[in-house]
């Protein structure tokens, strides 16, 4: 097979072929040769409910019918507006809602309206701080508050500069340093440059955890200290919980779990269910306000794309917010996700393992050749083609992240069905083994 | 009606309430109210078929029975393949589709690639040229090479700095300057800065017209010297056809009828016929073939949106794209497109009318105070919010950009319909003109 293609984030010579999906069924990817797939991802961690929902295609088709697509520009929609709602009602202290596409996008909405918020203030604050592994897509200004150096190197130079703090790592603390004294530590230098500059306008983090960055799940009061500190120094708090929101970690936000109520959030991913693409950036009312004025004060957001508030999106955005409640989806998730716990011992004896991160839906297995050393596996090919083939075999659909396996499922996946993935990675790891070593 | 959504590119304040769109069919948007508007402006310039054309309506509910969405990282999908070898089919040159979910970030991608294809080459070429009045979009790349002082002044210091050069533009002429001259002139200062400059990696601009930064039309051969100036001193053509391309302009590809055919391509708006979103950034042998490498070479793209090639969106693209063929859109829009010139004259005489621009589906109405001076109308309110209001009156939907008028219809449209839209334009304009001087 001859493809047009481009895959993402892919060394396109390692793949001669890709297996094509065809259709898919609650947690299960089926391909064009007949192969099933548990889909331990969630086809890139944004599937809720599985595939083929009869709700969401529902929602789909019964839109599709009335309005396809209408703008937002000067006009409105009702899904959109019964969205907007229903977002405002489940986050605690925001105002408005303002669509977007894809992640990327809302990320980058998010640090204008931050940047503008001082602009229009009058008041000259223009530095972005930002934590270390941190990531919040791939276009430019994503990019430069997320700064991952192995991604984004090549485009340095384009990128604007950000404050950059660390963040506790349980797992890579500095000799004899407890984690408690390590976050401490890490919070102190952010207080101290808070006091010391008052040029930053904003603080940039990932709610609850890091994910692509290596899912680095925060201590608890990381993110609360560094609320209260944006707080006390006048910074707007700025959380992206594209990856994290929803229920991935256990709660719907991840910002009223860690008590750190923000000043502008992102949403993403799971918002559609998984099924079509789009964002949204909320903001409280205080930074909106601030856009408020007469025209020629050119105080509103130049911000816009052709597909903002799109109504089919909108429509199965609305059906899987109504199906999270009617479901209880989010107390589902707490005590399906303890099976992940079951397997800890079984999964720290493979003697590639070197660390396993958990919680709620997520769950990162990170790797390594020398448990001791923390050696990072490190094999000629990629580590993702080789995972990507053996999971294969053992019927799960897996894409690692560097030396990291993640398992990522639909959140409504069943125990009995986690229960099966479990067993399979642990099989996938151990068939690995010997072509990563 | 309090209303949750923040919308794009507005003045919140001026808006008491937005229209809402219930249900639209053809060229027609049908509001809660019952009241009918011509959709004057494709709903941001994307709109194909009209509304709830038929045939695409059953490749959404078609494909959402099947697959609604499946990842690209590692796997593909049907849909996407089938697009891609399209795309790749009806674009001379190109090779490879890379997909995302809107313009900018197509546009984003279009730089990363050309930047990263001289670091894989292993050669010193850092800058990106653009043009003036340039707009690829509002993401922070997207702003950096289509920076319009207006818009986009606040976040200047966030930008990464780009080389600007002059367009020539036939209504704003230096004194005494004819036209040729005044292209000749803008060829020159490029040639210049390129024979001196050899950091120079990529040339960046909309293909055939500048839409947003107000209506400017190439003048005829100015694109194609570009061309082939970049040709001459290796510098990486990047078009963005993402409003011009698929026949807005009344060709499938405007790069093929300017004789410009680029190294990379990005395509948007109108690929889906304007129901769902999704972008493209097509790109050359020579370009894709420089990210192949071994995998430690690290030569691979980073850059994947959660979404990329959906298999929904996909789905009714290739029925879009079969539709165009099947149809014999691109003669019709030209024969459809003669109606405007019917009008020129008429137009011209509504005495705030300084400009009319025209091509293909495209028309811009320039509104000045003073037609010697051309000084743009300047009223208190937004003088969208006036024409919009005045529209709405006369049953057309209007979204002005700043002193212009824009006309971009759904590309299918009837001539009687683009009859009755021109009339009720007119009487939009001369309804308003109180208001706006």
């Amino acid at each position: 097979m001859k493809s047009s293609v481009w895959h993402p984030n892919t060394q396109m010579k390692e793949w001669s072929t890709f297996d094509k999906i065809t259709n898919a069924k609650g947690v299960w990817l089926i391909d064009s040769k007949g192969h099933k797939m548990i889909d331990a991802v969630a086809s890139m961690w944004c599937n809720v409910w599985g595939h083929s929902n009869p709700q969401l295609v529902k929602a789909i088709t019964n839109q599709s019918k009335k309005l396809q697509h209408s703008s937002m520009f000067n006009i409105t929609n009702e899904p959109a507006e019964k969205l907007a709602d229903s977002l405002v009602k489940m986050s605690p202290g925001m105002h408005k809602v303002f669509f977007s596409d894809n992640g990327s996008s809302a990320m980058e909405i998010a640090i204008k309206i931050a940047l503008q918020y001082w602009k229009n203030k009058g008041i000259e604050k223009t530095e972005i701080a930002t934590v270390e592994n941190g990531y919040h897509g791939d276009t430019f200004g994503a990019m430069a508050v997320g700064y991952v150096p192995e991604f984004f190197g090549k485009f340095k130079k384009q990128l604007f500069k950000t404050i950059q703090f660390q963040v506790p790592k349980k797992y890579k603390l500095p000799k004899g340093v407890t984690i408690s004294d390590y976050q401490n530590q890490c919070l102190e230098k952010i207080e101290n440059k808070f006091s010391k500059n008052k040029n930053i306008a904003a603080f940039v983090m990932e709610s609850g955890a890091q994910v692509a960055g290596g899912v680095i799940i925060y201590p608890k009061g990381f993110q609360n200290k560094i609320s209260q500190l944006c707080k006390k120094y006048d910074v707007l708090f700025v959380l992206d919980e594209i990856a994290t929101g929803f229920g991935r970690l256990g709660s719907m936000t991840q910002y009223e779990e860690q008590k750190s109520i923000p000043d502008i959030v992102a949403y993403g991913k799971m918002l559609t269910g998984g099924y079509l693409t789009m964002a949204a950036t909320l903001a409280n009312k205080k930074v909106y306000d601030s856009f408020s004025g007469e025209f020629n004060d050119w105080k509103h957001l130049f911000h816009g794309h052709t597909y903002t508030g799109n109504p089919l999106a909108a429509a199965v955005a609305n059906e899987n917010i109504k199906m999270y409640q009617k479901n209880n989806l989010i107390k589902k998730i707490q005590k399906t996700s303890k099976i992940f716990e079951k397997y800890y011992n079984e999964i720290s004896e493979i003697d590639i393992v070197g660390d396993i991160r958990h919680k709620g839906m997520l769950m990162g297995i990170e790797l390594v050749t020398d448990r001791k050393k923390k050696t990072p596996i490190h094999p000629k090919k990629s580590i993702n083609k080789i995972f990507y083939e053996e999971g294969k075999k053992n019927g799960i659909y897996l894409r690692t992240l560097g030396n990291i396996v993640m398992l990522v499922p639909p959140l409504a996946i069943s125990e009995k069905e986690l229960d099966m993935l479990l067993k399979r990675t642990i099989k996938t790891i151990q068939g690995a083994k010997s072509q990563v070593i």
